[in-house]
């Protein structure tokens, strides 16, 4: 780092910031933000993705319009305007910091509690990559991880998780800077927030550091922020006591959290800071050379990097060309043929042993692959043949090569870490746990969506088939929820062929989080599956012409459905039966392909051991469970929800009389004008 | 309690549990269990719900086997035959514990950190009710709260969350006890858990005691327990260190975790605990007159209780008619009259803002209603006029009889307690955050509706309405998964009527719970509308004989359908209007008001903010949001998702000249088979 200590810019700097933020409602965290940003972080705002980059996570992301000035300042491709537009429509500086839409970004952020435990992520994913690919003289991967986070995320469990793990895995590059600023929305912390935070993060075998003099201290900032950084044996928290507001007429109420600063307040702040208080989005010409020598000292740290990646290159040609295939993202190539393929007469198995089989067979060959499961991975069935843990090597449990993950009974943080991971690069993360418990996740699930993150999530015991369990542990409502979710894969494959299938298009979907629910119990292998039928979310499994119905269903129940259009065709009856593991996948298929999966001129009945929401969409009848389960060995609990062969038969013979008798048209229900 | 020291009959009564839990494969906590139901429970079991009864939580419900064992040798209405019939279908002894199903149960436990954080509900319980009613010499409402809780629930955010606020609210009535015995499914807790629990909720303001022969030291146990009860000033974790399996070859060791006991392994244990190793489910005379004599001991203390509530009766009559009301669930007289009215001339009003009047208008005429915000209070609008905050009163914030409750940044904690408070009996409460939240709080939404307690989930910004907060804020999947959900009404009401409506039925749906989306923004009074025809969850806003099309929405988006209507009509068509704002209470009318809602003949069309998945259902057509939303003011934001009058209403002349074109019938989508 060329820059030694605090001079009079810098102190212009700071007020830089703090003017700009009045302009644009930030609200703190100035000194901060610029001695973290111009004396620690490592990145190249020409190259903002540069691999090595340190990372920086706002975890407050109500707090982002200090973050967009900080990327304007520090030359990334956040202009003036940008700032201008804060917070309008199609702006690149939306209301919370979304990856993807901004340069610079890491991490979508704003739900509380999610920034800090992807930042966990991102340095489990740091200290495994290092641990991977550096050598001797190669630190090719030393990043650090920095994250701000307020009171807010303290309180949040999914933070609780991420830090108690982060804690656990001795996590010394990781950096939390708290905005002790004891204020939240409802006022003071003191109405609900008086636990002592140091000691909890004590009691997680974190480093507790704090700077009384947040608002001004630049030295004791980064007194502290340095300590951190060179404590490489546990993750730390610097607490850093700060006014919200500081400088309004405000300072340090509640009143500054919500709402823009009045027009009055904002000149006479200016005017403390040294400012014209009638000039608007101004940056004094030595902060914008301040930031223009910081910015050469990135791009020459980048390019020292790539000097020494080209070295490493001529030693190490086969870690490199691995290096350079992960960080381009490209999976190894023919790694599909290791899927596993079925044919009819191949035993029943279940779909969760189906999956085990698959991360056997592609470990091996896709080492970018890690992942665990929340405490349940006896049953999940996740850890593939000759898995190392990811533990702290003084565990003597495992090492950061590992690429197992023991999360333990933590989805939310599990989830939300894995986010981070994947926002890393180079890295397809999964966890795993029952379905019913996604949804304890639903908040970082829905962050892998908005953030085109590919994460797995394996969700075995995925309905009532699961038994004994009973109601507690069967989903009813979450196959409809993650349906409803934008850009999320939920499959649910009915035999060996459909899970290949669901695990080929979701490594493949690079920009698409994925859901895959697996079964307890055994299925068999159908006749008419096959690896690519079932890879277009949807396809007609057996095929009958002039068919009096077609019975459409989804995973386990794909196989009751046959039982039952046997039952049928004894009957006399046509029966088609398709088979629609994935939704939304499906629903990418051009029209004709989807009418004739799901054609008009019968009716079509869903079959499905879920809450029938949303069955409309592809069924004229459904037939599900609008109610909770029910505890006890699995068939006996099919029968009682009227989910065996002779019952959905029963079923299915009154609707073909009921479009009989009533007559008129049967259109597909997939022929409509929107 | 006339029980003192422990003899051999103790002795004997833990080994008939530990021997008739291997009959049914518990896996531990005998002895505490032993003495906490004979020592220390106070409860009738001939009266299960006596309402100063103890309240007993397993929050680590997995382990229920273990509290049927309890209940049936306490003397609840639970048999031997029940204990062989566990996890058996249609048993009262399912396979985690179910509200409602087995006596003596209070809260339904197993997805792991709900129990405790019910616990923390029931113990708030606790303090407001007798801070209402208890007088001077008059104890009428002083039960304590116990919970037993094990490595998992620890892992769990919700329960982090709920602990917090347990230590910031002092509440000393509760005792929880953890079953330390360093293992959970995945083996050792230290592949993932190796924090200082007893620091970390020292930190949280809780007394942590320990045990160290929580395997066999009854004296040591009851030592603590009676140490926690009679602290009355803090909440109290015991840490009782046991052995899994206690008794079994495999003590110690995670496979007794997951799997039952091998036949061989039950033997010898029946054996070593001198109980005759052939015979299976025993409970020797001596347990069971002990047992008996406890029963007693229960009786006689509610007998005692009734006669002071008799002598109260006389004494505060007032008081005495208003807890009993209370206690018997039944609202005040003439409560829904103090429910606003409105006309379609009386100003636009956001939904948030109409449900603040109607908590203005209630609060003084229901008592029991209680509630908060997970610290969005000044945006939810939650807080009624004149409220006290509920807080210990050593902090000068407010009292214990205080019925507004400063939840923190907790959603997930937050909904746990308020199914706590429910459960408790008496109270009716209310949580509150933003839509996108109660997504964090899923995992406790669905035991609301599982265990049907009336729990109210206040949800305001319920749409890209909210506008500049931006998508990580905007719901889209959230309705689905909500409607999808048994047993749970989600409102999204239109206008004032419709909140009143919501509110109405809210309120006196005393077995479910509800969520009530809320617009941020100003809404019109609807012509047309009104609280009883609301209160079908869907009716005809507008009819229109013969009409070309219907147009069906919720919320927000019915007056965006009504400008659209007027634009159809300007060229000519007809258009019937449906106001939609609860799926569940409409599909409860009968068959042929439902079909007179959304009639056939005419295609119909749907508007919503949201997914459209689920809408197929009511409508041909569905016109909303099927990817994230964006940042920006929030007229612009539905604008450019196509969702104002204009764009509407050339889709939905698209969908007349489609259906036209087509010909053939159309029927309503209401009019199926099944």
């Amino acid at each position: 780092m060329s820059f030694q200590g605090f001079t009079d810019v810098d102190q212009l700097a700071v007020n830089t910031i703090r003017t700009l933020a009045a302009d644009v409602v930030a609200k703190g965290l100035a000194p901060v933000a610029h001695v973290l940003f111009s004396r620690f972080l490592n990145f190249n705002p020409k190259n903002s993705k540069w691999y090595n980059r340190d990372r920086f996570v706002l975890s407050n992301g109500h707090a982002c319009a200090l973050q967009y000035i900080l990327l304007h300042l520090a030359g990334y491709k956040v202009s003036i305007d940008d700032l201008k537009n804060f917070r309008q429509i199609d702006s690149i500086t939306p209301g919370h910091p979304e990856v993807g839409i901004t340069d610079g970004i890491e991490v979508t952020t704003g739900p509380l509690g999610q920034g800090i435990s992807n930042a966990v992520g991102l340095a489990i994913a740091q200290a495994h990559v290092g641990a991977v690919f550096n050598k001797d003289g190669y630190p090719l991967v030393n990043n650090k991880t920095y994250a701000f986070l307020g009171d807010g995320c303290l309180q949040e469990g999914v933070a609780s998780e991420a830090a108690s793990l982060a804690g656990h895995l001795q996590l010394g590059n990781l950096i939390a800077i708290w905005d002790d600023n004891r204020i939240t929305i409802d006022g003071d912390t003191a109405v609900s927030f008086t636990e002592d935070v140091e000691a909890r993060f004590r009691s997680y075998g974190w480093e507790v550091l704090h700077v009384t003099g947040g608002d001004n201290d630049l030295n004791a900032i980064a007194g502290a922020i340095a300590e951190a950084r060179d404590n490489n044996a546990k993750p730390t928290l610097i607490a850093l006591k700060t006014t919200i507001g500081y400088g309004s007429l405000k300072a340090g109420s509640h009143d500054v959290h919500g709402a823009p600063l009045k027009a009055d307040d904002i000149k006479q702040l200016k005017t403390k800071f040294g400012f014209n208080p009638d000039e608007s989005f101004v940056v004094p010409d030595k902060v914008a050379d301040f930031w223009a020598k910081k910015a050469e000292v990135g791009e020459k740290a980048n390019a020292e990097w790539d000097a020494l990646f080209e070295k490493y290159k001529g030693q190490y040609p086969e870690d490199a060309a691995e290096f350079t295939r992960r960080l381009e993202g490209r999976l190894p190539d023919g790694w599909e043929k290791h899927l596993p393929v079925f044919k009819p007469e191949d035993a029943a198995v279940a779909s969760r042993k189906l999956s085990e089989n698959i991360l056997n067979a592609l470990a091996p060959h896709i080492p970018e692959l890690i992942g665990g499961s929340a405490d349940l991975t006896g049953s999940n069935l996740t850890r593939w043949k000759g898995a190392e843990d990811f533990q702290p090597p003084s565990t003597g449990l495992g090492s950061y090569k590992g690429r197992y993950f023991r999360f333990g009974v933590r989805e939310h943080g599990m989830t939300a870490i894995c986010n981070g991971l994947a926002a890393y690069g180079g890295l397809i993360p999964f966890g795993a746990t029952f379905l019913n418990f996604v949804s304890y996740a639903a908040g970082a699930v829905r962050l892998s969506a908005l953030s085109h993150l590919r994460v797995l999530n394996i969700a075995t015991h995925d309905s009532i088939g699961l038994g004994e369990d009973g109601p507690t542990h069967q989903p009813i409502e979450t196959a409809a929820w993650l349906r409803a979710t934008p850009n999320l894969e939920f499959w649910r494959p009915a035999d060996g062929n459909e899970t290949s299938a669901a695990y080929l298009v979701a490594l493949k979907s690079v920009h698409t989080p994925s859901v895959l629910a697996l079964s307890r119990q055994n299925l068999p292998q159908l006749e008419g599956s096959s690896i690519e039928k079932a890879s277009k979310g949807g396809y007609v499994l057996h095929e009958e012409k002039d068919a009096d119905v077609t019975l459409v269903s989804t995973g386990s129940e794909v196989s009751i459905a046959v039982d039952a259009a046997k039952i049928l065709q004894s009957k006399g009856l046509k029966v088609r039966i398709t088979s629609l593991p994935c939704f939304i996948t499906f629903d990418q298929q051009d029209h004709d392909y989807k009418v004739a999966t799901l054609p008009g001129g019968a009716p079509i009945v869903s079959i499905e051991a879920y809450s029938t929401f949303g069955w409309a969409k592809y069924s004229h009848e459904h037939i599900g469970i609008d109610s909770f389960g029910a505890s006890g060995p699995y068939l006996q609990v099919y029968k009682k929800f009227g989910l065996d062969g002779e019952q959905i038969a029963a079923k299915v013979e009154k609707v073909v009389a009921f479009y009989k008798k009533r007559g008129g048209d049967i259109f597909s229900p997939l022929d409509t004008a929107l």
